[in-house]
Parts: structure tokens; C-alpha cells; sequence
């Protein structure tokens, strides 16, 4: 199959109206469906694409709910609109399995799943960066033909995605990890914290805002994701559990600074948004005046010295007279700069 | 007790570095001092006030870890340098008591807990703004003189935080569930994370660093304030892993539905956040070329014609040979800085 010029979309919510919208800024022509004619019509005013009634396109993506895609690929395929297939639900070993059991053609579809998302959900929040940097991750199976792969690794990058390709069982793990058990949890805190007085739910912090976004979510699609991979989560939470009960049944502070010294490793091993990058930067700041000219005399110096400032990060104290620049700099440079520039009468220091 | 206009801070740290911050700013002469010397030292030069040796004050903020609070503050009323004391630590029932087992005077003393937190820590990510518009929990006991709680009232007025009072015991339930558990989950889940591989970790989403963000926090810290609060911590842990295990034991469905329904409940009685103001700052971006020199020249540049730069953004382009640096200027001089940038060569633009 050559490049692809003409996709459809079956199901005009956000990931499929975000897909339609960047595929479209790629120049491929975009046609959508949808249950709900309201979302194709939002899409279609937003630039997606147009309706999808019978027109042939040489791809097709499956953008449902994961219960729903065994139906859908079955009616798309029969219909032979679409050449090739894919997915993009969230849990992939399952819609796999009732695509078979379905009869559906395992050959000309090949599951992926985008990662991207917003609590909100629609046409109305789509967004044609949605995918951009993010991976698409693409999960054949050994029946998956080579036209179904190719179609939608040209997918995932004509939307500026990262094409990811593993295994449905080992995505479908890595999943309940970090995104399934971390939703179900956000949504227990917030409804334990949801019989709490509203006196006392004032002391709620930005701490419990982020933990708890993530259940703004939709139940119902929830609910669905959950059943589609509960065995992974089941198992993700029964090793939370048996780390947290005994940390807490006893005067156990060991095991208490254990289990978040354990949580700082894993957080530092998450990849740079955009992709690992892997740093050998070190961060030195400085404690500046805010005055005009001032940030001039400080990159005048760094410049003199010969110290290429790699990344910027500005600590600022709201009507303070004084803020700290942070600056990048390469790590074997960074104790020199440090010296040179409490030599020159700043304030600095090296960020731990 | 009049107006506060001396006041000391014992603990050097985010917390002790920020009120000294806050409280230099709306006028009040302040104190500080730390064990560790590089504390007061960075305070000191971002304007937090001077080093505190045996000069006198109205009030003296505790600011240490939970369990540091009973022996610091005996010093500190031994040394009758401070008329009245408080603290800050996020646990309120157990140091109170450790303070009353130590003989410290429970009359001129009145606990708090401003609740507002980075994940960095120490004097060097200190804010005057940190405390603004969110709650100052003020935690008096019967034995608590009104000195002492009208110097802490008015201590958090001038950081710009809400006073909102309430008992040590519902302090601590409340923080349980909004705060002290939320963390753990953080670091289990971050920490379980830390089991996959770099390709599995590189499918985390946005969600997963949010529900995460806390997992960077300190251990030793940690591990002293669930001690502090364990009991209720635990009691808040078995509600939730009693309805998290009946949902993922069997199929089903309407389980989690109902979980993920009550989490949007509990999510929707938030209150508005009431944090620092927007502010009137019009962002310009830039392109520049990644080289020596190169932000000399345009600082010198944006100096030259007086503008002053309220904060800085980089913008990365992974593997480019430029990149963006966006800059805060009053929103009046924006669309000048505009047109002076490209006037001598830069690529230049206001940011919408």
C-alpha cells in the first residue's frame, strides 16, 4: 500500500475527531461517522473532515469504546469500505478476541491504541495536537497483515505521534499500571474525600487536585476499560495492597520512607515528556535582582565565561524584589560557574 | 498583643523560608535561623529577613519536621526570646502532645498548618506568594492562650492565607484522606511503575504524572508524618481497599461505574481554587539559536530598550539547533518588543 490519501473514522468523539483534525492538517482526506450525528456535524464545523456515508477510503479508524469495536470492525469490514483497519481502544488482548470470536478478518485489521487524552470528553474537545509527541502505541498479533501494520504506523505519524509497537498482553499489563488501578484510585480518594465536611474538604491542597483529576472521568467508559482488563489491575492492586497494609499496621517509618523512597526512583525513570532525553545537564541558580538590565549583566558573564545555558527555569516570589534563575548548564561546568559567579557578587548555588 | 512587627522562624526549610518571604514583604522585621547554616544563608540573600541570634520577637514560628517540634520549641521558650510560638507541621494531635509530655507552656504556644507545599524542598524553593489564598489551619486546644492564637491569626493574614480553625483531631481525619493517603498511592504506584521496562514506562500519559507528582517527595519527611497520623491513615486505607477489591474480585461492571460516579461527586464538591491572581503579563516569544553568546545578545537587547522580563519560558525542540525562549513583559510593551525583535533580526511573536 502506498502512502495514504483517504482515511475514514468510525465514531466522532475526542480521540476520533483529534485524529480526523491532524490527519486533515496532513492533507489526507478525512470522512467521519458517528452513532450521534451531532458529534460528525461538530467535527465536520471544526475542519475534521466530511460525513463518512460510502465513500472508499484505503484506511479505517475504529475510534469506540472498547466493547464496541468487535461490532464496529465487523459491519466496516463486511461493508469493504475500508481496506485496512484499526483501533484505538485502551485495552487491546480483549477487543482483539471478540474481533475473532466475531468473525471479524484479523489479517486487514491491527489494534493501536494513541495515548493521549482530556478529561473532556467529544468532538467539542478535540484537538489536532492531541497526539503530537505522544506515543501511538500499535499492537499486532502474528495474523496482522503488513498492510494493516504500514497503514497505521503512517497514522501515528502523519498525527505527530511516536509509533510504540509491543504485544496486546504486555500493553494491556503496563496499562493497568499506569493508567487503569491510578484511575480507580483517583476516583476512591475522591469519594472518600466526598464524606468529608466542607469545612474540612477547604484543606484539600494542589496535591489531592492532581492525584484526583483523573476522576473526572466517565464512568461508564470506565467501567468498560476496567472489565476489558481486570485480571492486570486486579493484580497491580493486590501488590500495592500488600505493600501499603503492612507499612501501616504497625510502627513501621522504615517501611513508610522504604515505600516513597521507592515511589522518587520510579518517578525519575519516567521519560521527558517529548521522548527519553536523557539530561547531563546540571542546574545552577542564581539569586538576581528584578530590575531592568539585570538579566543582561548575568548572560553578558555566563557568555564571557563560555558556558552554554542549555535551559532556563525562573523561581519567582510574587512582589518580591528578588527572584532566582535557574540555568542549565553542562554538568562538569556547573561547580565552576557556581564560583565564578559568587566571585562576581551573585548569590548562587547548585540545585540538588 | 498589638500588631505584629518581630517575629522569628526556627527552620529554614520551604515552609519557614516562604512565611519569612511573605512576612518580609507586608513589613514585619523577621528572624531565622536553622541547623543547617546554607539555609539562612539562601534565605537571607532572597530577602527573607536576617539571622536570628538572640533578638527578641512577639511571635516565633516553629517551622521543623513533626517530630522536631516538641524539642524545639522547649528550646525556644527555655531561651523566652519569643513571647508566643506556633508551628506549621502537617500532623497536629501528636506533636501537641509531645510538646505537653516535654513540659513546654501549652498557653503561649497554638499549633497551625498552612497547607501549601512543593515537592522541592528547602529554602531555595521558598515564595512569599506560596501561601496565598490557601488555608492557614490554626489547631487550638483548650489550654491555648489568646495571645498566642491572635499572633497565629494574624501571622497567616499577613502570608495572605485563610485562617480556618478547627480541632487537632479532625485536622488530622481530614488530612488523612486529602493528603497523608493520596501520598502513599503516589509513591505505590510510582513505585510499581518503576517495575516496567523504559519501553513499557514510555506508554505513561499525562494522568499517570499528575495521579503521581507527589511521589517526588521526600521519604524521611514522609515517613514521620504518616507515622504521625497512622491510625487514621490506616482507618482511611481499609475504606478504600473495601471498595476497591469487591469491584476488580468479580465481573463487575456497575461496581466501578458507581466508583468512578462517586469519585466525580467527591471531585465536584471541591471548592474553586483561590489561588495567587493571574497576572497582567503578555507573553513574547523569540527563536534563538543554540550557541554561546546568544542569550547575551538579546537580554542585552531587551534591556537596552528597557523592557523588564517577569519571567522566562524555553520552549524545547528536541534535537533542534533553536529553540523558543518566551518572555513576560508588561502587556503594554508586548507588541513594542515585537516588532523592536524583528526589527533587528529575531523571529519574533506574541503568544495568544
Amino acid at each position: 500500500m502506498g502512502t495514504l490519501s483517504r482515511v475514514g473514522i468510525v465514531g466522532a468523539g475526542l480521540i476520533g475527531s483529534s485524529a480526523a483534525l491532524a490527519l486533515s492538517a496532513a492533507g489526507v482526506e478525512v470522512f467521519l461517522r458517528d452513532r450521534d450525528s451531532e458529534q460528525v456535524r461538530l467535527a465536520v464545523a471544526l475542519g475534521a473532515g466530511t460525513e463518512w456515508t460510502d465513500q472508499r477510503v484505503q484506511h479505517a479508524i475504529v475510534a469506540v469504546p472498547p466493547t464496541a469495536v468487535a461490532a464496529e470492525l465487523l459491519e466496516l469490514q463486511r461493508s469493504g469500505l475500508a481496506e485496512t483497519q484499526s483501533d484505538v481502544s485502551s485495552v487491546k488482548a480483549g477487543p482483539v478476541a471478540a474481533a475473532r470470536d466475531a468473525g471479524c478478518d484479523m489479517t486487514a485489521f491491527c489494534g493501536a491504541h494513541p495515548i493521549a487524552g482530556r478529561e473532556r470528553g467529544g468532538a467539542v474537545a478535540a484537538r489536532a495536537d492531541l497526539f503530537s509527541g505522544r506515543p501511538w502505541v500499535i499492537t499486532p498479533i502474528e495474523s496482522t497483515g503488513r498492510a494493516a501494520l504500514t497503514a497505521v504506523e503512517q497514522i501515528a505519524e502523519l498525527c505527530g505521534a511516536l509509533p510504540v509497537h509491543i504485544s496486546p498482553d504486555r500493553h494491556d499489563a503496563a496499562m493497568a499500571v499506569l493508567s487503569h488501578l491510578p484511575q480507580l484510585l483517583a476516583s476512591l480518594l475522591a469519594a472518600d474525600a466526598g464524606l468529608l465536611s466542607d469545612e474540612e474538604l477547604a484543606l484539600a491542597g494542589q496535591g489531592f487536585r492532581d492525584v484526583t483529576r483523573l476522576a473526572d472521568s466517565d464512568p461508564q467508559l470506565w467501567a468498560q476499560i476496567i472489565e476489558g482488563n481486570r485480571n492486570e489491575v486486579a493484580a497491580a492492586a493486590r501488590r500495592l495492597i500488600e505493600v501499603l497494609q503492612p507499612a501501616l499496621a504497625t510502627d513501621a517509618p522504615e517501611a513508610v520512607a522504604r515505600l516513597v523512597s521507592d515511589g522518587n526512583a520510579g518517578r525519575s525513570r519516567l521519560p521527558d515528556k517529548i521522548g527519553p532525553r536523557p539530561h547531563a545537564w546540571q542546574w545552577v541558580g542564581v539569586v538576581v535582582q528584578d530590575r531592568p538590565g539585570e538579566l543582561a549583566n548575568l548572560f553578558a558573564a555566563v557568555a564571557e565565561w563560555n558556558v552554554n545555558v542549555e535551559d532556563i527555569h525562573v523561581e519567582h516570589s510574587r512582589n518580591a524584589p528578588f527572584g532566582r534563575l535557574e540555568l542549565a548548564v553542562a554538568a562538569e561546568r556547573a561547580t565552576e560557574l557556581v564560583e565564578r559567579l559568587e566571585g562576581a557578587g551573585w548569590v548562587a548555588y547548585r540545585r540538588s
